[in-house]
């Protein structure tokens, strides 16, 4: 089932950029939970296009329907459906390269693949299909809050050369258009992406997240480790080209004395495992990383082939974002949300419910 | 199925580090394909332990056994078992940290999981696991060449803050006890090692592999992408810690212009994407690199806890590699070849057989 | 993933009687083939309700969208999305029964297990939601037919006591509202349904169906049976209460001499086997029956509980089928189509592709 | 995965007749659970061949090895690999018909699909790969009866035609080596297969199973649903024909009225239903029947064709049970056990533990 993701707790999502709707099958949600459609679109506009002028001034009205698996303001335990239909789709934008190929982008591959493709705006291939992530994690996020206490945060760490300080608090985050915990790099970023955009080029990023009070004990050896998941539910997302899980590469230059987390009996002195061992949840924060390269998608000319293999000039006109690492950060958030809910739940299956997490061991 | 991947090509892996045997059930392997075990035991030589004195020195006779799924030397379609009885455990190094959590190791979270483990020589959690998955590899590597000619190489990128030079000439890389593809580095590892060994201490390694040949199309949308499983295959790796694809976290640094991998009817004019775009194979070579963090079993006295809470001292005396990097590479080279296997399966599922590769796409 | 079925062609269904629409998503059909809306439309009008006196009066327009997975009037290898929004619901006609539980029906079981239901025209556990069975059999159908020349044809085999003469002509068939494939019989059936639906009550029926042309080789040992796979798609149909392939329960009296289906150079001799031996196809025409049981909301009276435990008096007032099992017959015929084309296509992955029916081997 | 079934307890088995070995790999049982080899090999010797004159007379020692998973004398949580050998093959009492198909037999279908089989005493299609399912099921069994207070009883309902009165005293069906419920009825049934050993022929047979204390609210919709999978896993043992569940082909005869399972406050007044609605159990016993067809290995003379398709008489002189249902019985319960306690488990995860059945809900 490749559109499928999760164990016990799956999400399937389908739709195209430019085709008539977009939208997924959440399975195996616990019955008896209440959220509001209302709740998912807050959730869906802080990852929506048009929302800053640095990322794609595509309108996206993020209308979510829910046409099944809730009855009266509750999840019944039955296969939740939400559907968004595509309104500011403008597909002419696309049509004088239906037959080139877009250097970094998939429309070689899946033209390769499948001997077929909707170029329209990338088709399945869109950053568009991630809309559908946050909303299955919007569900995810308050579960896992409410019945667990965990709670997630995401954030920009890097774009392009400019690192931000990542001492933060919490609230700066969602108050600038970057995600960035760094109140004061907020004006180089500014100043950043205004010469980018003039320039026509686009940006990779790093994105961050933790999360907190994961019980322990979730995960489980040795194919369906959380890491493991947690890898390829980042990996799954457009643009990634790395996933680290706390010290991640950094690793490789220390030495066990350093690296390994002493334990006292007031908690662990350091998280360098990004709070998983063996594949499973140690109790501390997890956390990782995730490299996002940048938009294949340019204005600025390249060299590629048409489907006939002859060269060609291409310069795309669509709407792009300059750097997709920004929006990225709701969607690596999501991803996070909904794969900790599916291990919750696969822990409970084989060992019975976990208790939330105790206070001896902290991070 | 915790303890199993594949999508179509299921590896199924069994066995603790010191309990009666170790095995495996490899399902969906195509019919009618020749390999010996002599075949498998070579491979999984090359990573057996006791093969120098920078790896931990039990030895293993690796005396593999074929239970099933095999026929006049071929195999029959039906699932191949795979069986090592555990021969030179000595698990009575194990009883003095019985009641103790080693710090960094998952025997913390498995006895949180389960409430119960074994805990000799690190049960479900050691890297003795590891050798089915490369006994699995053998298969699939072999038939991988013979019918695609797909070719796999793993070798040592760094080791602690040694770096190798990566411009090689492969048949260096079996050459050495490291798999350093750096004829000039290996005084250097051998005496860094020393001094390792010398101190007690363990240190962390970059392992790179690369799939020359790998058939344009193969991968699939968008939880199943080739990137995606890879991710999952390597993180399932004991001590990895983070996963690389092409360029990985160098992207974040790129520019658009700079990344895109730009195409003539030559093929493409740089490798960036590592072989893998919007999650299917362009037939570019595909490239990753993992990164793995030092043993936490270490003779140097360490704080931790006891399974009661008590604050203890531990130092662990079973043999250990001082970096399970360097056994690490024929591990990641099998988990490729078994991801690659299942993907041209699956491929051929939906849209039939792939071509091997044209001449016409080269890296 | 509960709503889900197929192994490598899968399909996810969601949807309540009574929420505002039903859907599927279909993934891992392969590419490049040609269906229209219209041809789904014409098959689920086959199934539709109120399409004759004998079934449910709730007029369904069945107007099917495409949400995704095609371009251009050609499937795309993506998922595709298919949806309809209810338009003829009567929720009111349930608010009377919103606290009670009908016997025989599944609300009693949906409450316990999740403790919250949509009781509205049985929500989930509906036979609506069989209309996105016979949705994505119509792609799986044609496809079968084109490609591997199958052809799949169902028929009633008795209703209540009314046993049906089957030595027929398949033309039959689909001339009269019961899929009767004896002319005589029609007369006979409708007289009885006739006097049924005077009298308030149900009845139970026995489908039957077959496909011819199936590819000798597909199926699959142990658990992936193609027989198994059967019997768990036609339980999985509202109602059912047992399934048989080939001779089914009339093997229980059989000799093994009067049961094996002998062998000659012309083709088999019988076919008790149903067309499949140790779970793979035989390349005879697959033959399976199933049993239905009676609708069990009924306006005659019944005793039972309220959700607090109380005794009551239960009448049924909305709309409802005086038997399922006619209208069953699309149905059948559509999980029959699905679970071919996923053996095809699984069986594709591991041993290539099929060749279509030799004509040596003919049943 | 097609050796694998379950959905958060799998059992995956592998194998063949006359191999080295057969095997299995238990994943997702609780831990903490305590059990022998010697119960798992007392369950076994209900099943084993050799234990009256009227099954097969080849010697299984069944001395099955406990490989991983369990660690001083309880279950882990990690997969559990049980292992037999294969001890008492005479392979050579096949050489003559290794280039023969029989009638009724998957020789012909295995060679169909793979181009190569083991033919030596059915390879992987042989009943020896039955065991496994008993080993697995004797964990399942005794985790049911002492966490959920399950109790299984299977049945020999006919054989041939001779049907047993089913009024029964359990005590009465492990007296006898049928498993018949009905004292009177063992002299016919000795009557019956030493009539039948002398004939050369086999026979057909029923065996019913009934599950008591099933916990109210288990299966799942729409495709997972409990009826659903245990028509799978009965249908996926060797030979049967058809299943039932509760009232089963009955009810196509049925009137509503009549098959309806009223409800009052001390309970269901009948159980036509077998203890599912709507895929879901209703704390009703679970009752099921399933039919099987005679075996196909015969020394009677049969017509067949060689695998170069000429025309041969067969004649199959290995050893072979007369009536495999007989044995059947303890391979129903077993799979009855395994389908039970997957979606007890399954039910955890989305809704949390069931409780132990209210005695309120009584058949």
């Amino acid at each position: 089932m490749s559109n499928s993701f999760g164990r016990v707790l799956t999400v399937t999502t389908f739709g195209e950029s430019h085709g008539p709707a977009i939208g997924c099958v959440i399975d195996g949600f616990p019955p008896g939970f209440e959220i509001t459609a209302e709740e998912i679109r807050d959730e869906l506009m802080r990852r929506a296009t048009g929302q800053s002028r640095w990322t794609s001034q595509r309108k996206e009205a993020e209308d979510v329907q829910i046409l099944s698996g809730m009855f009266e303001g509750k999840t019944t335990g039955t296969p939740i459906a939400l559907l968004i239909y595509n309104t500011d789709a403008r597909s002419k934008d696309y049509t004088k390269i239906a037959a080139q190929f877009r250097p970094g982008h998939a429309d070689y591959t899946y033209h390769h693949k499948y001997g077929i493709r909707d170029y329209r705006g990338g088709g399945r291939s869109s950053a568009r299909e991630t809309t559908m992530r946050v909303a299955a994690g919007a569900l995810a996020r308050k579960y896992l809050k409410l019945h667990y206490g965990v709670e997630i945060v995401g954030w920009l760490g890097q774009l392009g050369e400019l690192v931000c300080d990542e001492s933060f608090d919490a609230a700066v985050i969602n108050d600038n258009p970057f995600f960035c915990p760094d109140e004061k790099r907020v004006p180089d970023l500014e100043e950043y992406m205004k010469a980018l955009w003039k320039s026509g080029d686009s940006v990779g990023a790093l994105v961050r997240a933790r999360a907190t009070g994961v019980p322990v004990g979730i995960g489980a050896p040795v194919y369906a480790k959380l890491d493991g998941d947690l890898a390829a539910a980042m990996m799954s997302i457009n643009a990634t080209k790395g996933v680290e899980i706390g010290a991640g590469f950094a690793s490789v230059a220390h030495k066990g004395t350093e690296h390994r987390d002493e334990i006292t009996p007031e908690g662990f002195l350091s998280n360098h495992a990004g709070g998983i061992l063996g594949g499973i949840a140690s109790g501390q924060p997890v956390e990782l990383s995730v490299a996002f390269k940048p938009t294949s998608s340019l204005r600025l000319p390249g060299r590629t082939v048409d489907t006939e293999g002859k060269p060609v000039e291409i310069i795309t006109t669509g709407r792009h974002d300059p750097c997709v690492g920004i929006r990225a950060v709701p969607i690596v958030e999501a991803m996070l949300a909904l794969t900790l809910l599916d291990h919750i739940l696969l822990h409970r299956a084989q060992c019975g419910d976990v208790p939330a997490q105790t206070p001896r061991v902290t991070g």
